[in-house]
């Protein structure tokens, strides 16, 4: 027994002894410490089960009822938590179908059934007179017949190899995979060639059969599941069409629907591996390269056939109210300072998985912290749980909400915390370099509930397990957690991407693979079986984003860190060097290839692949004013960070001046004139890829335009990039300078 | 007109000045041209499209009359065009089908069609009474009935896999994809795990629908189409299972057929795609890894399933006769120094691609030399073109002839040249490395067919172009072939592997795809529409082996190339070395990782996943002796070649002592035990893996005992190679002392 005793108290003492939390004094680290063990106390995975089967019993898509109920009902729990809670409505355009149809001419011909089934497995599945039927929003109308050809993912790249294969698919409808890009990519890319319709598919390779049991022997996507989505052109800008930069008050000044660019221009509709198979069956031309054929059990032609096709699309283009839940806890100590942390509730169809399973986790983790609050212990900064409607169709309700009150977030926000959707496995997150080494030490401090290591020792040990055997002894002992760069996909574009406010988006997820992605099948049914049985990962989702959340508003001194910042700049400046220098042996290269004729040489006679263009020498370009500001930067963030080491000994006055710095350092990596061609975008670190859509680009000025070989745009954003990172500097420099001593 | 002529006469003489013939004195050099222009200018498609048409039109395995009738044909030919001929037959244990049943038992039975479909497209394919059955040649006799487990391309790493997911084979029957090693490795490393019986199909994702359209409308696999072949282990020994190591000649002395090693221990049954269907359907178990998944429409389980499979086969144990055509044309000046070129006649089917396209391109070689002999122009050493019988089942043609005149070849034999199919395409070629060099003067005379370029620069411009971007700047201006080495799978290997003979084998190919395979579409109607229309490559490789040939037998002093060898062994030595040593560190990493938990807390807890068994260190073994013995080939390699340079200047006595020297360098490579349990393998640089088959293994005796973890074997090894580098070593310092000047 008493062995026992005292292996018990040591093992107490030593997981005590654990290091201090950053930005508490010792005193308060421990207080943290204890105010978080009295908030995974507060964890019932039972709330969570509850919300979750309540939101999703019923589709609640843009300005659907339950759309509506859900947010009342949200904004009535924050309520009773003990928050300020407020419904803000905006009016946004929200195309609906009037009009489907897609048929295969011809002599086997076919119409798309364009219509899921409803299951006795599946209890939500047949509440047919509520669900949105499968579509793309803002695809344009139109009534266009044609031949089709299949253009693998429908990426620039794609169309470069169907090119030299001879294939054009001017006046075509296009037939596109889904994945490899955001699906608003394909038919933007599509019609910059001259398509006039596209057509979107699941291919089981990617989300179907081949990746395991489909619904309901498994969570995998059957043959007539269809992924609905928007093809707005996000990478220009996000939110309301009609209101770019502006809240969509019911006032608001709107643009006429003729002028806006992120419509689509060409009519687009997403189908089911059932309903694609005849039309790619159809298909004559040459077999499809290797890398694009998808697991149906044909040979992948590109086409075209014989037969054309006919797809006529009609939609309702009605304008319907967004419905975003603002529940605020006011700071004890500075209500002016705010962490804000969101997820969306809007969904396609009943959306358990996305966005629900985050919601519910959300929704915990502000009743924990109302909890505290009743007990005593309100946060000391300010906290806003959002709610956010209008996500799936363009970022509608945070953007709008965003833009609505613009120079009040921008003066006040610390940090934006975002989740979108969960499920069992590992932590994965991605966010501004700043908050990386505090994110590292929240993810040391919760446990993995089905291994009990910490969430980060678990994310290693995958890590490792997956790695291919020669390079694990290189990742062997780094446990440091890299954070990804913010793309877009998810609520935090307005905050970091518009204004320059430090973000994050977290999740879980690995073990919970499926195919029910944005179909009617994203249920609770499905999501309870198959994605986090029993909500064991909700539960540790809302004591990660809980704990950044406290900590964010409790800290003495905020933990921003300048050196993680810097380091990873510096990777991207490096990254983008190597890609110019690679390029311009590839061009080299390359054009010496066509001089020698190799390219004709090569090739197949009997196939039509023509040899790429000479194309112009990749110049050098000067980077030395981007190389002299990551340079001031490298010396002053690692004296800034020596200091702040001893910030919360800083006389309160100094620390507050601190704090200011150091939350609105990320605002000045924000350019006023923002992104060429997408004036929205500001960050000159993290944007969404122009023709990648999801995919970040980090340092998109330049990167953009070396992809592009728009050399003259590339130098004059090296100097932009520069003057950015200078005036990140000077704020760093100002930090530093809070801990000189007055001089007399 | 003038202009025309002019630049005409100058192309003439650019071409006449490009640099002499390695082994040739300058006018020995220009006659040897001139020789290949006349034989060039004999080249006639058509004979080969005639042959082809005749050698296919039925079925022609071991034993058939057919078969014997083709032989028969070939040494007419060869008799017409001059060569003293005959047919060598052996008697060689052929077993062929009495039963095959395959059965799914349970709730959804299914038996197994084993049977391929009549087409009107193709003309041979109706030949039902002469054609073999799809069956796999030296499958044991066996009626066995279990559960089954889907084993990816069954070779042992897969069986790694299948441990650590928990699942046992032991008294099961696996069914195993095609491909990813030689066929006969699949069941022998499923009786090594206990299994009961195997099946062995071919998945479309390898040479059906997933690569192209399928028979007829393209080349490539049908549902219902199978590929025979055989499963004798013939990593162990090839040949007559009853007569290892002397040809099996009627009266030689037989081992009982119980005392045979190569006789596979369990039953195993090739099947199409349609036939595995219904199989692979019905297993449950955990979804197979990704890599192992093939392009059926299903998703792929591993096993086992709640239905039993049932395999039942039998065969007819009997002695068949194999002829082989050995043609020879006795050499004016050397009659004791033979250049040998060989092919194979029989086939699983009708075998048009294989083998007879590479059979029609030698008959046509051997025509064309014929003719330039009739006119005067008789090679100056011995040739002789063989068309071997029995290859299909393990070689047994070649083996037992080689086995028959061993002495006699090891004294005279100068090389090997083998082909085995051919069509439209590329040079491809692997063999002894000190040909390397002359196999690359070759092939920059021999002119592609379809672009005009030498076939190395189409090679060349092949790599280039199929390169990804960022290796290509490498490669460009690298126009030198690397041959690869040979490992088993055509006649070669008694020569080179058994009897240390310089080999080559080549072919042309890659723009010829296909599923034809050992199935009855391996047809003339087939291989006229898809594989060498018109029988250009045909024509092509007969121009490639027939330079070859001639150059070997009219140079004055051999054109083997040290130097190349050396630079090819000690790269693979360097390999070796580098594999040990990540070997090491892999295993370190691994035990860390064992030690630290991490594949129990990075796995799925839902899914059965052991973690690896802790490994031996890998210990640092005495490289010292090899290293010295390559230190000292490279010395005396570069000295020789810069002597060789001058060699046709030496005195007739001399240069005939220096060709004995260089043709048996080779023999030196030889260790008269052989490989460890493999004693008919006696080559030490060049071997098939003993648990790859076809897939060299270059230094196989350290190379594979090192992969086995067998440190003292390889440190034995080590010593052995050193040995034979040594006696190799003493050949060229020999050779070398062959341009010393006596001294009085």
């Amino acid at each position: 027994m008493r062995i026992i005793y005292i292996l018990l108290l040591f093992l107490c003492i030593h997981s005590n002894a654990q290091q201090k939390l950053l930005g508490f004094t010792d005193a308060g680290s421990e207080k943290q410490k204890g105010l978080e063990k009295q908030f995974d106390a507060q964890m019932n995975a039972g709330n969570l089960d509850t919300w979750m089967k309540f939101l999703s019993s019923h589709p609640h898509h843009v300005g659907s009822a339950k759309g509506r109920a859900n947010a009342e009902y949200m904004a009535d729990l924050f309520r009773q938590w003990g928050y300020q809670t407020e419904i803000n409505t905006y009016y946004v355009l929200f195309p609906t179908p009037k009009t489907r149809l897609l048929e295969l001419l011809g002599s086997k011909p076919y119409k798309a059934k364009l219509e899921e089934p409803s299951l006795s497995e599946d209890k939500t599945s047949g509440q047919k007179s509520e669900q949105l039927p499968s579509y793309n929003a803002y695809s344009a109308d139109g009534d266009v017949t044609s031949e089709l050809v299949f253009v693998n993912r429908g990426v620039p790249a794609d169309y470069e190899e169907l090119e030299r294969m001879g294939i054009d698919v001017k006046g075509k409808i296009v037939i596109a995979k889904y994945g490899g890009s955001w699906r608003g990519i394909k038919p933007k890319v599509a019609a910059e060639h001259g398509a006039i319709g596209c057509i979107i598919y699941s291919d089981p390779a990617d989300d179907g059969y081949v990746q395991g049991d489909t619904y309901p022997v498994g969570p995998f996507r059957r043959a007539d599941a269809v992924q609905r989505g928007s093809v707005m052109d996000m990478p220009v800008y996000p939110g309301d069409p009609l209101t770019p930069g502006v809240g969509a008050t019911k006032n608001a000044k709107r643009l006429d629907i003729k002028d806006v660019k992120t419509i689509m221009k060409i009519p687009v509709l997403p189908i089911s591996y059932e309903d694609a198979l005849p039309l790619l069956q159809s298909l004559g031309g040459p077999v499809a390269p290797a890398a694009w054929r998808g697991g149906l059990p044909i040979t992948y032609h590109i086409g075209p056939g014989k037969d054309k096709v006919h797809l006529k699309l009609a939609f309702n283009w009605d304008q319907k109210p967004v419905h975003d839940v603002i529940a605020k806890m006011v700071g004890t100590d500075f209500p002016d300072q705010w962490i804000i942390r969101g997820n969306h509730h809007d969904a396609w169809v009943n959306g358990a998985a996305d966005p629900l399973s985050g919601m519910v986790a959300e929704l915990e983790e502000a009743r924990a912290l109302g909890e505290l609050a009743k007990n005593g212990s309100k946060p000391r900064r300010t906290v806003v749980y959002c709610a956010w409607d209008g996500e799936e169709p363009a970022l509608l309700g945070s953007t709008e909400w965003a833009e609505d009150h613009e120079k009040e977030l921008k003066e006040k926000v610390v940090a934006y915390i975002n989740s979108d959707g969960n499920g069992r496995g590992f932590i994965g997150a991605s966010g501004s370099h700043t908050l990386e080494p505090f994110f590292n030490q929240v993810i040391e401090d919760v446990k993995d509930p089905q291994t009990g290591v910490s969430v980060k020792e678990r994310r290693y040990a995958k890590q490792l397990v997956d790695a291919d055997k020669a390079s694990r002894a290189k990742l062997l002992g780094n446990k440091y957690m890299k954070l990804g760069a913010l793309g877009a996909g998810s609520d935090y574009s307005p905050f970091i991407q518009h204004m320059g406010i430090a973000s994050m988006d977290l999740g879980y997820g690995g073990e919970d693979p499926g195919g029910e992605y944005h179909s009617i099948f994203d249920s609770y049914d499905l999501y309870t079986r198959f994605k986090d049985p029993g909500f064991q990962y909700g539960v540790t989702l809302a004591k990660t984003a809980g704990r950044i959340t406290m900590r964010l508003s409790n800290a003495d001194a905020l933990p921003f860190d300048f050196n993680a910042f810097y380091k990873t700049l510096n990777d991207y400046a490096t990254e983008v060097k190597a890609m110019m220098d690679n390029q311009r042996v590839e061009t080299e290269t390359q054009n010496k290839m066509i001089e020698e004729n190799l390219f004709a040489v090569g090739k197949d006679p009997k196939k039509t692949y023509a040899s790429p263009e000479v194309k112009q020498a990749v110049p050098f370009l000067n980077f030395s004013e981007l190389d002299n500001s990551l340079a001031q930067l490298k010396t002053s963030a690692e004296e800034f960070q020596k200091m702040y080491a001893n910030a919360t000994t800083l006389p309160v006055e100094k620390l507050n001046q601190l704090n200011l710095l150091l939350y609105k350092a990320e605002r000045s990596l924000i350019d006023t004139d923002g992104l060429p061609r997408r004036p929205w975008y500001k960050h000159q670190v993290y944007a969404p890829g122009f023709y990648t859509g999801y995919g970040v680009k980090t340092l998109p000025g330049i990167r953009e335009a070396i992809e592009q070989r728009n050399w003259k745009e590339a130098q004059d954003n090296i100097g932009i990039v520069s003057k950015v990172i200078e005036a990140y500097n000077a704020q760093v420099q100002q930090a530093a300078k809070v801990f000189s001593k007055p001089t007399f």
